[in-house]
């Protein structure tokens, strides 16, 4: 039975150095060492973090720096938004506990995205997940700060890291976030192709939704493939309208 | 049943008025109000905790100042004293899951004691405690904070207490197999005009794994209705040789 690894935190544009210190400490209580950075406000490295970190410099030097989530996770088969609020999205929403459990359970790498602080994850940014991650609170008083929303997911995750677990089911190699960017931006380029994004103001609405649908299932990686084929086999007999249209959507593809 | 009440969460000698207000903030996220402290060592009240506590001043209002440990928990049926080190005392020692079981089934109030920032708990303080309740940590790295033990304490508490529970996500009326097969007979059909089955002896085969993949996530009703409009809008700008191809298809759908 294969292990299954650790899941990396993911701090999306974290305002001040010092709570992303706090969360490498909390992390490395729960033996979490998995670090990844999207657009720090205040640049990386940054010597305000490490005397927050209280010793868990390891952490700190390991952390890896990404220009914007679909990259820091690209390497991951199941990616959890934390959020506090409830979302007008329509994702499953598991407590850390169960979150803990699936992520155990599931073979592929794991990530779980914080948001900034004062504000949470954006929209567009929990559009990247599967799964949304909530901590049950006081619903007079919800007042977690990040590193304490850290802790108390790496504490849940700690649980079970010296037990048995059940064996895993092969399901086959679950679908990465890069490939499922990949097979998304492609039906996107198709799809701006034949006007399908109209009223334009409207494209960034459509395009979350169906990433919210395409990303729902768990595909595995096979899968994801057979996708793309029927994708590439339906886009095969444009006319030369199309070329323009395809040059156009790599570019944005790569943005994605 | 009579209810059993919130344990006391009982500070001995706190060190940083901050933390007394963090520890304040972390209880109320969890439905935790009686705070007690023992002798904080730049007195009671105090301007620093305030801020701290980031809205949670009900919980310091209501805070109660004692001299001695003995005082703050003279009311309380069963003493918790939280320790990251193991002490050679023969007390049991309980996990905070473990802790928070026991304190919603026994009658009479329960109270956790945590101990100063630097030193933790003295041996009599603990020698007051019936239990000794322990964080399991990363052996190589133990660094919690005060407010971080206590909100992974509350927090545990807190999973019986019915509070807020995540949102129940409305996922939606799942699709009817009848929308199912309707998708997947448009797809079949656009397949089919692109000459996707290739060769004609295994179209059976690639249908049925067209047929398991689109099966696999259990899309909602609304989400099928936008994938087929993917499919129609991907459908549309075909030349006239795709006419017949469409006829030929929406037979066969109609069969399916």
């Amino acid at each position: 039975m294969t292990e299954v690894p650790p899941p990396a935190i993911v701090l999306v544009r974290p305002q001040l150095a010092q709570n992303i210190g706090k969360a490498a400490r909390a992390m490395l209580n729960f033996g979490l060492t998995d670090l990844r950075l999207v657009s720090p406000r205040d640049g990386w490295p940054n010597p305000d973090a490490g005397p927050a970190a209280s010793g868990a410099d390891i952490v700190l030097q390991n952390a890896k720096l990404f220009e914007n989530v679909a990259d820091a996770v690209a390497d991951c088969a199941h990616v959890y938004a934390t959020t506090v609020r409830k979302r007008g999205v329509t994702k499953p929403v598991v407590r850390p506990d169960e979150a803990a459990i699936a992520i155990r359970s599931e073979p592929g790498g794991s990530a779980i995205l914080f948001g900034p602080e004062r504000s949470g994850l954006a929209t567009d940014d929990v559009a990247v997940a599967r799964t949304i991650l909530t901590v049950p609170i006081n619903p007079e008083f919800g007042s977690l700060n990040l590193a304490q929303a850290v802790i108390l997911v790496a504490y849940e995750w700690s649980k079970g890291a010296g037990l048995s677990q059940p064996p895993v089911t092969d399901l086959g190699t679950p679908a990465s976030q890069e490939e499922l960017d990949g097979m998304i931006g492609q039906l996107d380029a198709m799809l701006e192709g034949v006007g399908y994004f109209f009223p334009p103001d409207r494209a960034p609405t459509v395009k979350r939704t169906l990433r919210t649908l395409l990303t729902k299932p768990g595909w595995n990686a096979q899968e994801v493939r057979t996708l793309r084929g029927v994708l590439s086999a339906i886009d095969r007999p444009r006319g030369p309208q199309r070329a323009e249209a395809s040059t156009r959507n790599a570019s944005k593809r790569s943005n994605s």
